[in-house]
């Protein structure tokens, strides 16, 4: 965004007071307060040794360039005594203060901020162009006997990374009706995430199914939990298969998924996690070879790791303060070491 | 919320796989493999040296407590060789492994996560009792010539912090006006924030005003920029008055009214961002007496402080990464010094 014009286009008085030539406030104190003349609030411009009161936002009459605070002069008749001396530029918002025209205010990419909406409104761009929420279609596969978990994660995780999604579909969960709900899509969705089924067993339809629908996938990652996972491209856009457990999914979707999501938001695809370097309470250990998902309690004196090796329950991240990736080639690491410990809770 | 059950109820299986008692495994591996007999999927019970598939989470057959991974087996005719050992609970999601029936998952005071909502669903939980979202009334007092900068400010930081507003409404800036205007409020707001005109000047309505609709007031706080913020009771429910000044009302909000709103939104009060400690590149001096709110910008050697004196210019709140408070009774600190910086971006 750049500034069409200065803001302001005038200097402003910055509090309320009385606006002056700075010049004509020389040697005030309250020992030697100094008498000026206190014109009609109206007056156009002020002379030397005269001041004019103005509320805080009011263009400065022609020849001031500087305010004395209300509670540093004292009407005195029709006279007024100055108790201090001020400075040119003394609690004036000069012109083109926020910005001179032609300035670049906000960069290109930039989540706007509450500050920004407010300088936006100052500078009277009353809309700039944004990157629309994509728009992500969540199917979830339950289980025969199952509850479904993962759809009101997903919505809450889609929502949080900015993307807008209707209502979570359960197609059923065969390949030609998931095959048939991959290809009816209505208004195609910018990414497609199907929960369940992602696996090698006989109740697993989604890659075949996808594969069915036109998508071309990669099935398989070197992630625990979270491996059965498929990525691909569905008419051209992102189609991520992801595991039906909870726990696996979250992770699926907080690494592959997400940051697809994040990234089609605008954003830069990075974990949204506040990190801390926290040393560790006890040792982790990580088989080679795979991407672990570790969750973890954060204490005073550092970082327990919760569940390493179960990737099953996902109690374990309900109880856990967040999580710390253990990369493939490690095996994991001794206590005492500091790691990077990605929060659940932004401002804890 | 406690669960009512014990979730699951049986055994599930973790996997797809074949089920089957531990035991009957003992001794396999790729260079010994172990016959076992394959009963039909659905054989409700597996005796000694039977295995049964079972699709990820399916509930395990009478006498099973392990599964062997469909890669782990191999079909030769009616019989399945076993390539691998598996222990008891192997690949198993044992009873109550998400919770026990009884036993308390979730603190009251929480800030639901996506993983939180998915544990509920697992549960069985359709609804928990929540902190509604406080219902706030936000008054914005332009000034004459003004553009209103500070609905647009106030609207996204209520929104951040867990509250709901309607329209910002824009009062006549007069004292009968303003008054009326906040005598009327058909369904009280739980927190009621008026933007603009709560100095001492001439053209300040607020005090006045808030107090002939019969609020109780203290004005003033010590506070830079934001002094003449005032904040009190309208019929026993916080009333908080805002300097006009788009970056005194955004520090006046930040550390007074949002403290109000995030507990009652249910949080802890807490500034909402996220903080690092980080070393002064350059001096922050502060006049004493009064907390400073200093913008600063975090490079790789540490943080600078942008406008340290400067309250007027809502652009330094827009081109600072975040802010480092100075308590009244310090007069700032080094260079080098180590200080908390709170930043703007939760996930830089």
């Amino acid at each position: 965004v750049v500034a069409a014009a200065d803001c302001p286009d005038r200097p402003l008085a910055a509090i309320d007071g009385y606006a002056l030539r700075a010049e004509s406030s020389l040697g005030a104190s309250d020992y030697a307060p100094l008498p000026v003349r206190l014109l009609s609030p109206e007056s156009p411009a002020v002379p030397a040794d005269a001041v004019c009161l103005r509320a805080s936002g009011a263009p400065l009459p022609q020849g001031a360039d500087a305010l004395v605070p209300l509670d540093q002069a004292e009407l005195d008749g029709t006279r007024l005594q100055l108790h201090a001396a001020v400075a040119p530029g003394e609690h004036v918002l000069e012109r083109a203060g926020e910005a001179r025209a032609g300035e670049s205010v906000l960069p290109a990419g930039r989540r706007l901020r509450a500050q920004d909406l407010a300088l936006l409104a100052l500078l009277g761009v009353a809309a700039v162009p944004v990157v629309p929420r994509p728009r992500v279609r969540v199917l979830v596969l339950c289980a025969d006997q199952g509850t479904d978990a993962d759809g009101p994660l997903l919505a809450a995780l889609v929502a949080r990374d900015g993307g807008q999604i209707g209502a979570v579909e359960h197609p059923p969960r065969e390949l030609e009706g998931l095959a048939a709900a991959l290809v009816d899509d209505g208004v195609p969705a910018d990414l497609t995430l199907v929960a369940g089924g992602s696996g090698l067993g006989p109740n697993d339809p989604a890659v075949p199914a996808a594969i069915a629908a036109g998508a071309q996938l990669r099935r398989g990652v070197a992630l625990h939990p979270g491996e059965t996972t498929a990525l691909g491209l569905l008419r051209g856009r992102p189609l991520v298969l992801l595991p039906g457990p909870p726990l696996a999914c979250l992770v699926a979707y907080d690494l592959i998924a997400g940051r697809i999501l994040r990234r089609l938001a605008g954003g830069s695809g990075e974990l949204p996690y506040a990190c801390r370097r926290l040393p560790l309470t006890r040792k982790i250990a990580s088989a080679l070879g795979r991407l672990e998902y570790c969750r973890v309690r954060v204490h005073t004196e550092g970082v327990e790791p919760l569940a390493v090796a179960d990737g099953r329950r996902l109690v374990t991240a309900v109880r856990a303060d967040g999580f710390v990736l253990v990369p493939p080639q490690s095996e994991g690491w001794p206590e005492g070491r500091e790691v990077t410990v990605h929060l659940y809770e932004p401002f804890p």
